[in-house]
């Protein structure tokens, strides 16, 4: 299906439907006939194949493999751990008929894989020489859902979830810390998003966790978004499914474990940081498509020719390139089509570029057109995609600076999530009440707390008792 | 787990015992807790990773486009094509509860998304300009299946599935054969294992398509694999699903459609084709691990460092090394661990090749050992992987010519299929009864008619009548 003219929500006037209309129309996503479910696109499914690709080097670079654990769980098996069971009992999708039978045991449809990982794990753990034990996996993960948030709330959606296995708790913590700060550079470096690492309170934990770390995310409408986890999982797993290895000195011992995931919400992030009003803003590290090459008469076999040169000599430099080459559409319907799919760089060919041996130049994050030699081009166009993602850092940067509010007045705190939102740094003094009233009034919750944030003395700002640190709140995804 | 000593099965005494051995002992998967479903381990699943990642870069230069659709169906879509829902009732496993609530309408987990997929399409599929549409999806499937063989027959198991519309039956048709052919060349190219491509009997076919064609291997155990497979689907679906389209001339038809598929069973082909007694042998195009080195002596510094500049200039030129620097296990435990894993050129590292600034190397398809100088050693290491491969396809080839049979006579027939086994080119009717009694008497089923097999005249070798082409028989996995 084509879109005949844009048709978008202003990003100023109404975030969400901005939002719905950018994910539908840039062709990312569509809703799927089973509530909660969404189909992604192959436009956005390339976004998905660029995460799994760049993620997947840092992951394989330190040392973790990939593996393949199976979709259904028995439902016993995620009992095991109490609180890991409490948490998903409510979002459980269960298959009670199997081959035309019914089931004497429910398979549960992963929520996520600690239970059959670890059941295998403890089959294959046995000395300290199997440790630590490094595993990831790339898989869809399903938790009950009926509304559907495209890509940011989904009954299923894809992810990867690192399972980790050490000797000591000091190994495995520096795996923790390790795998948030290896969320941290992909994030900033290809999505162009900077983010807060840090830890969350007790009440936002994973179930299961002794303790959950996270990076978190300031999108362009003042709400946070949560974009990967890693959690120390202490020996609470290890000690209910068995994973005991024999130590140096003979004796047998609990394995401390980790776990870590980002999944296909990062997309949204995505979307929501870097959009405008005419659409989506790839940063060019991410995106599908780098570049695209429009000849401004298609029907014009020269102009073809020249274009397709281009984009063979840009290919030739690893860049991402499309020539569009339809001959039904006006060149204004093709650009506004591109802009929508936020396409960081165009070049525009038409006569005088043909004769001059040149190509004009539009980039998608700034108003503003030059002209190039074609010559070098690829270097040229390396440099400015290079340009372009640093600008939209900087600019994601700032902007998460300018709506980061250090509070010590719960009026304030109010007033500000009441309008422009953004996070807001106050003195908790780590109480679930005061967590749970300052929720209750101000839909803020307690997103982090960073992990560089120092010592200092304060009162809270919900009860007023001693404080030590600065929490981060905000409104979340 | 480590295992202490090498304790598998001799492959000409118990093939199938041989293949778990292999599959267990050399960590390509396990057993799940879940009757039916395997885990994949990281080192059968590095080999899964090449197979994605050399088949989609074919499936892309065809310009096809990955996309990701639900993993849930309701179970009305399946009913509404009566071959297709006829084909997999007996095989579906059901979602009935979904977040503590009994469905109304039950959700049934994939079992293929032909159903899903073209709902989808029918949405987007309105003029010619949409056409042709070109989409594959990698994803994880559920045929309700209570014994596991490994990789071959699992309830849950890996694949991609390609899903094109056309806008003739001429186009379609051309995509089957596109298909088809890029798994021919995948299959033989890189796990180097000759296939046979053709169509199958009408009773063997997919269930909802017009015609299903298929690459076919010979197993060294005499046993015939389908390892992939391309329908021509008609209108079948495009009719039910309602995808049409306005044509050129403004008239409304409907599309023209395909599906072609391939699986982690391809792995287990891989495996019976190539094991030896010793386990595994990997070709080395798809292999995890090409070339693994080992220092005589992992505790000597100077061996060591001889031995990671060695890997380094092997990784520089892409081929994929492995240092095992281990010093807890003898060299002889090493040696027999890498050769039932498979890998395909071992270089052995001591004093006298230091020395010498040489390195021993074993190849893993025949028995011998050469020494070569460390000077452009990449260059020899990469003509050896590539002589490996070559001899590795053509003792495969060898193989299939030698147990391919014309039988004219059915009590032949009767005798090949009792004793060696192989493939059977024999006249056959193209009656069903014929096929069926031939089946039940032999196990041996029709493969395929060859693609190249031309019109001759004979006589049905069960029931003697006329019959025009020679047919592929044998007993399948």
């Amino acid at each position: 299906m084509q879109f005949t003219k844009k048709e978008i929500t202003k990003k100023s006037e109404n975030f969400s439907e901005w939002y719905n209309d950018v994910v539908l129309k840039a062709e990312l996503a569509d809703y799927s006939p089973v509530k909660g479910c969404m189909v992604i696109r192959p436009y956005g499914y390339g976004i998905w194949e660029n995460v799994q690709k760049y993620l997947d080097r840092m992951i394989k670079k330190a040392g973790v493999e990939n593996a393949y654990f199976p979709l259904f769980i028995p439902q016993s098996f995620l009992k095991r751990e109490k609180e890991h069971v409490e948490g998903f009992a409510p979002e459980l999708a269960v298959v009670t008929i199997g081959g035309g039978e019914k089931l004497v045991e429910p398979l549960v449809v992963r929520p996520t894989s600690e239970t059959m990982m670890y059941e295998m794990y403890s089959k294959w753990i046995q000395s300290y020489r199997d440790l630590p034990l490094l595993i990831n996996q790339w898989c869809n993960v399903v938790r009950w859902e009926k509304r559907t948030y495209l890509f940011l709330r989904t009954m299923e959606f894809l992810w990867q979830e690192g399972h980790t296995v050490h000797g000591t708790h000091e190994e495995s913590y520096a795996e923790v810390l390790r795998a948030l700060s290896m969320y941290q550079e992909f994030v900033e470096k290809y999505l162009a998003i900077p983010v807060i690492k840090g830890v969350k309170s007790s009440n936002e934990k994973f179930a299961g966790a002794l303790k959950t770390t996270a990076i978190e995310a300031l999108m362009s409408d003042g709400k946070a978004l949560q974009v990967g986890t890693s959690h120390d999982l202490g020996q609470n797993f290890s000690k209910v499914f068995k994973i005991s290895f024999q130590n140096k000195e003979g004796k047998e011992e609990f394995g401390w474990q980790v776990s870590w995931g980002m999944s296909t919400r990062i997309i949204g992030g995505l979307i929501m940081m870097h959009g405008d009003d005419q659409g989506l803003v790839m940063p060019p590290m991410i995106a599908p498509i780098q570049v695209v090459v429009i000849p401004i008469d298609s029907k014009n076999e020269k102009l073809l020719e020249y274009a397709h040169k281009i984009a063979e000599d840009l290919e030739k430099e690893d860049i991402r390139v499309k020539v569009d080459k339809r001959t039904e559409q006006t060149v204004g319907y093709k650009f506004n089509q591109w802009e929508l799919k936020g396409v960081p760089v165009r070049l525009e060919i038409g006569n005088k570029e043909l004769e001059n041996n040149e190509v004009t130049v539009a980039r998608r994050d700034e108003n503003a057109k030059i002209k190039m030699q074609n010559a070098r081009l690829h270097f040229k166009i390396q440099n400015l995609l290079d340009e372009i993602q640093k600008n939209l850092f900087a600019r994601a940067e700032k902007f998460l600076e300018e709506n980061t509010h250090d509070i010590d007045n719960y009026d304030e705190f109010k007033e500000i999530m009441k309008t422009k939102k953004g996070f807001i740094k106050a003195f908790w003094c780590e109480g679930a009440e005061c967590e749970k009233k300052i929720k209750e009034e101000t839909k803020a919750t307690t997103r982090v707390l960073p992990l560089d944030e120092s010592e200092s003395k304060g009162t809270c700002i919900y009860c007023g008792k001693e404080a030590k640190y600065r929490w981060i709140f905000g409104q979340a995804y």
